[in-house]
C-alpha cells in the first residue's frame, strides 16, 4: 500500500525556483576571467538559467544530451548548472587541468553536443576543436567585446546567445532518476571514467549538505566556492546554496593567495571550501604580509577535502583565523560526501592533543552513506580504529557504475562500491585513510601504508618529495622501496633517511632500499603517478634479497 | 537516460540502523507512565525495534497492515515507530485526547490489527475494546508487574511479547512510496480524516529538519520531545534524532510545569518542541518559583507550533531563558513543516520592535514546500504582506488526499493542497496566518479575520474568552457577532467591549452585536468549535439590519 503524499519528483530546477522565489535579491558575486567583478542575484541567475534552457532548445539539445563546460566558477557556469540540467540535458563539467589528449578523449566519450568554455581556454579549444567530432557549437562564456579570435567552427558568444532567448520557460517534470550531470574521474590508471549523477542523487546529497553534522549551510551564509565547479559539482555547494538562498562568491580563475584573501575580505565570506593546495597558497600570501590579521576576515568555517588535512593547516585555521575546519573524505563517485569530520558531544572538554587526533581523521559517517572495511576476501573487518581494509560505500548518492559501462560492474553482492582506498574505522564511526588499495605494500600477509612511510620520509628537512612502492620479494611477497627527491642543496643520504624513519614507523615498515632521484612522475592533477613508478622499478634488485 | 547512481530506497529502517551504528551509546531517556525514569540508547532502541518487527510477524501483521498506538512519548513508542514502519506495516498513532467515540471511529476506520496502549489508557481501552472489531490483540506497553487488571480479550504484555522475539531481523527493502504511518486530523467538521505518510515523504521531511534554516538538529543536541508522538509524528523529531544520533528525552505523560522543568534541568536539554499550552504551564510553575533562573537550564532553542506564538511567550524565552524561539506553521497534512520562522541576514541589526513583528509571523518558506495564496476564484495573490487569501501548499511531504478517499480529491489543478487557512505572504516569503478559511467573515466582498477581532476582545481585562462568527446580513452578506465569556466577578458590558475594540481593529471590522454567554463549545483538543456556534446563532437578529 502506497502512502498518500504528493508524488513530486526531486529536480534540480526546484532549487533555482526556490532561491529565486524566497531569496530573489541575495547576491551572487563573480570574479570573471575577464578580470572584473560581476554582481547578480538568485533572480538574475534564474533568468539566465531559463534563457540557457531555451538556448538548449534552439541548439537542438534534447533531454539526455550532453553539454560540456570548460569553465571556472562564475555566475555563467552557475546558470549552466541550472539551465542545462533543469532542461533535462546533462551538464558535463570537464576538468581543464587534464592533459589535452584526456580532454579530447572525455569530450568524445561523452559525445558532448555543445561545448561552453571560458575565454581562458580559448587556445585549448582552438587546438582541440578539430578532434571534437560530436560538438556542434562552441560557446565562449563572455560578451561580444571579449570574444576570442580563434578559428573554431560554430563559435558563439554566450551573452548574445542568451540575450536572444525568452526569460519564460517551464521546467519539465522529469523522472527524478534522469541523468543531470556528468563528471569524469582523472584516475591514475587507464582512461578517465564518467560518473553520471541523477537529479535524485543530487537533491538528496544537497539536503544532507545543510545538516550541521556536515557543512551546515544556511541562508545566513556567504559561501565562497574555491573548489572548482568541474570537481564533483564543486562538492555540491552550488546546489546547497540555492536550496537555502545563501550568498555565493565565485572567484573564477583567480585562486592565488592574494586574490583569495582579497575576495574573502571584501565580500565578508563566512564559509569557504577548497583543497589543501589552495589554502597553502593563501598561507604563503599571509606569510609575506604579516601585517594582516586573518581573524579580521571573520570567516567561520573552512571546508577541506580532496586530500588529508595536515596538523599545521588545521591549527593555523583554528588559531590564526578563529575558524572551524570541516574536513571531509569523498570522491567524484560519492557526490562527494563520504564522511565528514565533525566532533561529537563526547569530545567536549577533551585534552586538546587527543582532540587533534580525532580532527585529523577524515571524518564520521553520515546518514545516507553506509560504510564497511573488508579484507582481501571481502569479509567485514571490525571498527576498532586498528584493523584496516578496503573501504566500501553504499547509498543513494554513491555511483553504481561508470558511464557507458566502462570498468564493468563494480558493486559487491551487498551493493557496496569499492572506493579503492584502504582505511580504518573506529568505534565512533570515524574513518581514517591508510592508503590507496593499489599502493599498499603487501608484506608477509600484512599491509604497509605507503602514505605513512612517505609522510615520515617527507618530514626530513632534506627531503623535497618521497614515494614508496612495493617491489617483489621472494620471501615477503613485496617489500617497500623508497624514492627520494632531495631539496636543492641538501646533504642527505640513505642512512640519514633510514635513521629518521626508524623513530617514526614500525621496524618492519622500514624500506628495504632508498633511491635518490631527480624527480617523480605526476598526473595532470598533481597526484603521484605510482603506476609509472612501479613500471620503472619493477625489477629493482632489493639488497635484502 | 537515467543517472548511474545507486538505486537505494528512502526507508525509515535506515534511520535506526544509522543511529545504532554511528551513535550506539547515545542515550534515550524516558519518563514512563509508571513514574520511573528509564534509560536506553540507540543500540537498545534498534534491538527493541527489531523485536517489534519480529513480533509483527508473530502477530500476523503483514506489510500495509495498520497497527494502532494510544501512547505517550517513551522509548517503547519509539521502538514501535521503527519496528512497525520498518517491517512494512503502518504505524497508526491515535490521539488519546479525542472523544472516545472519535477513537472508536478512527480505529475502526483504519482497521487496526493490533492496538498498543500505555497503562494510562487501560480504562479507556477496556471501555472501547468491544467495539474495536478489527483489533486482534491489545498490547499494554509495560512490564508484567504493571499489567492493568482489565477485561480485554487477547491482552498482551509489551515487554513479554518483545522479550520472546529474536533480536535478529533483516529490514525489508520496501518501495519507498510504501505507507509508513497514519495520523488522523481531529478537525472541527465531520469525522476525523487520515493522513497516510510514506517512507519517502518521511525521509525527505527528516532531511529538511536538519537544516539550520528549520530546526538545525544535530548530533550535539539533547532533544526533549514535548510535542506528543501522536501529533504528526511528534513533528518528525523522532526520525531526525535518529538521522543524526541526537540524545532524546521523552517525558511520557508528565507534561505539567514542574515535571517539564525538572526533566529539562536534570537532562540538560538543549532543544525542546511543543505547543504554546505546555509552555504556559511551564511559565506558571516558574511564576510560583521565582527563585529559579531559567537561564541556568542552558536550553538553546525552543520550537513552537500548533498555534501562533504570542509576543509574551517569545520575549519570555528570549529574555529569561536566553533561548531562540523557532516558530513554525504546519499541519498533520504537511508532515508538519510548512513554514519556519528563521531570520535572514538582512534582519541583522534591525530595530528590535520591527524585528519582533518578523518573528511573530509564522515563518518563511523552505525548499520542498511551494506556497501560494489565492482568492475565491483560485487566482494567485501578490506577496506583499497585505493581500490575504486561501493558503495552498505543494511538495513531497504534503498530503495528496486522505485515507480511503475521505473528502474526495483535494488538490487543485497545479497539485496544490488547500490548507483551509487564510494568510498573507510578504516579499521575503514570510507567511502570516489571518484566519481559518471557514471562520473568516465575508463582509461586502472583503474578509474580516475572526481571530484578530477575538484577540482584540480577549485583551480586555474583563474578558475570559471571546469568539467571533459571521451572521447573515442582507446588505453585507455577513457581519461579525462577538460572543464573550466574562471573567468571574468582572464588570464589563457591550459598550465597554466595543470601545475597547474601536482602538484596536478597523472600524468596519467592529462586531454588529455582542452577546455575553456562560461558556463556549470546544473540540476534544481544546479548539473553539465554531461550527456549533454558527448553528446556534445562525438566526441571531443583528441590531444593524
Amino acid at each position: 500500500m502506497h502512502g498518500l503524499m504528493q508524488d513530486r519528483p526531486l529536480l534540480i530546477s526546484s532549487l533555482i525556483e526556490h532561491a529565486a522565489t524566497f531569496h530573489p535579491r541575495t547576491e551572487i558575486v563573480s570574479r570573471l576571467p575577464e578580470g572584473t567583478v560581476h554582481r547578480t542575484d538568485w533572480l538574475g541567475v534564474r533568468q539566465r538559467a531559463r534563457q540557457v534552457a531555451n538556448a538548449m532548445r534552439a541548439l537542438g539539445v534534447g533531454q539526455g544530451d550532453r553539454v560540456g563546460t570548460l569553465a571556472w566558477n562564475s555566475y555563467r557556469h552557475l546558470a549552466l548548472y541550472y539551465g542545462v540540467s533543469g532542461s533535462g540535458a546533462v551538464l558535463h563539467t570537464v576538468n581543464p587541468r587534464l592533459f589535452p589528449e584526456q580532454i579530447d578523449y572525455i569530450v568524445n566519450h561523452a559525445e558532448d553536443k555543445v561545448l561552453f568554455f571560458d575565454i581562458t581556454f580559448a587556445p585549448l579549444v582552438e587546438q582541440l576543436a578539430p578532434r571534437l567530432k560530436s560538438v556542434q557549437a562552441f560557446v565562449a562564456m563572455t560578451d561580444r567585446a571579449h570574444m576570442p579570435a580563434i578559428d573554431v567552427p560554430q563559435l558563439l558568444c554566450f551573452d548574445e546567445l542568451l540575450d536572444a532567448q525568452s526569460t519564460d520557460y517551464r521546467w519539465p517534470e522529469l523522472d527524478e532518476k534522469s541523468a543531470s550531470s556528468l563528471c569524469y574521474t582523472s584516475g591514475t590508471t587507464g582512461n578517465p571514467k564518467g560518473v553520471l549523477y541523477s537529479h535524485r542523487s543530487t537533491l538528496l546529497h544537497t539536503l544532507m549538505e545543510l545538516a550541521p553534522d556536515t557543512f551546515g549551510i544556511s541562508s545566513a551564509e556567504t559561501l565562497m566556492l574555491i573548489v572548482p565547479m568541474f570537481h564533483a559539482n564543486a562538492w555540491g555547494a552550488p546546489y546547497a546554496a540555492a536550496m537555502v538562498g545563501a550568498r555565493l562568491v565565485l572567484p573564477g580563475p583567480h585562486l592565488d593567495g592574494e586574490s583569495v584573501y582579497r575576495l574573502m575580505r571584501d565580500e565578508k565570506v563566512t564559509f569557504s571550501q577548497g583543497v589543501p593546495t589552495v589554502w597553502m597558497m593563501l598561507f604563503q600570501y599571509l606569510d609575506k604580509n604579516p601585517q594582516i590579521d586573518p581573524r579580521e576576515l571573520g570567516v567561520r568555517r573552512i571546508g577541506i577535502g580532496g586530500a588529508a588535512v595536515s596538523r599545521a593547516v588545521l591549527e593555523r585555521f583554528e588559531n590564526q583565523f578563529g575558524a572551524e575546519v570541516v574536513q571531509g573524505w569523498g570522491m567524484t563517485e560519492t557526490s562527494p560526501i563520504g564522511v565528514i569530520s565533525k566532533l561529537l558531544p563526547k569530545h567536549e572538554g577533551m585534552d586538546p592533543q587527543a582532540l587533534v587526533k580525532v580532527k585529523l581523521k577524515q571524518g564520521r559517517g553520515v546518514w545516507g552513506v553506509d560504510l564497511k572495511i573488508v579484507d582481501a576476501d571481502g569479509r567485514a573487518l571490525p571498527w576498532d580504529g586498528v584493523a584496516y581494509g578496503n573501504l566500501m560505500v553504499r547509498g543513494p548518492w554513491i555511483a553504481s557504475g561508470y558511464y557507458r559501462g566502462e570498468g564493468g560492474p563494480v558493486l559487491d553482492e551487498e551493493g557496496f562500491f569499492p572506493t579503492g582506498d584502504v582505511a580504518t574505522i573506529d568505534a565512533d564511526g570515524y574513518l581514517q585513510l591508510v592508503d590507496r588499495a593499489k599502493d599498499v605494500i603487501k608484506s608477509g600477509g600484512e599491509w604497509i601504508s605507503s602514505i605513512d612511510v612517505e609522510n615520515a620520509a617527507a618530514s626530513h628537512p632534506g627531503v623535497a618529495e618521497a614515494a614508496v612502492i612495493g617491489v617483489a620479494h621472494p620471501k615477503w611477497q613485496e617489500r617497500p622501496l623508497l624514492l627520494v627527491v632531495k631539496r636543492p642543496g641538501a646533504e642527505v643520504d640513505r642512512e640519514a633517511v633510514l635513521a629518521h624513519l626508524a623513530t617514526r614507523v614500525a621496524k618492519w615498515w622500514l624500506p628495504d632500499d632508498v633511491l635518490f632521484v631527480e624527480s617523480l612522475p605526476h598526473t595532470a592533477t598533481g597526484k603521484l603517478l605510482k603506476t609509472r613508478l612501479r613500471e620503472l622499478y619493477r625489477g629493482h634488485p632489493l639488497p635484502t634479497v
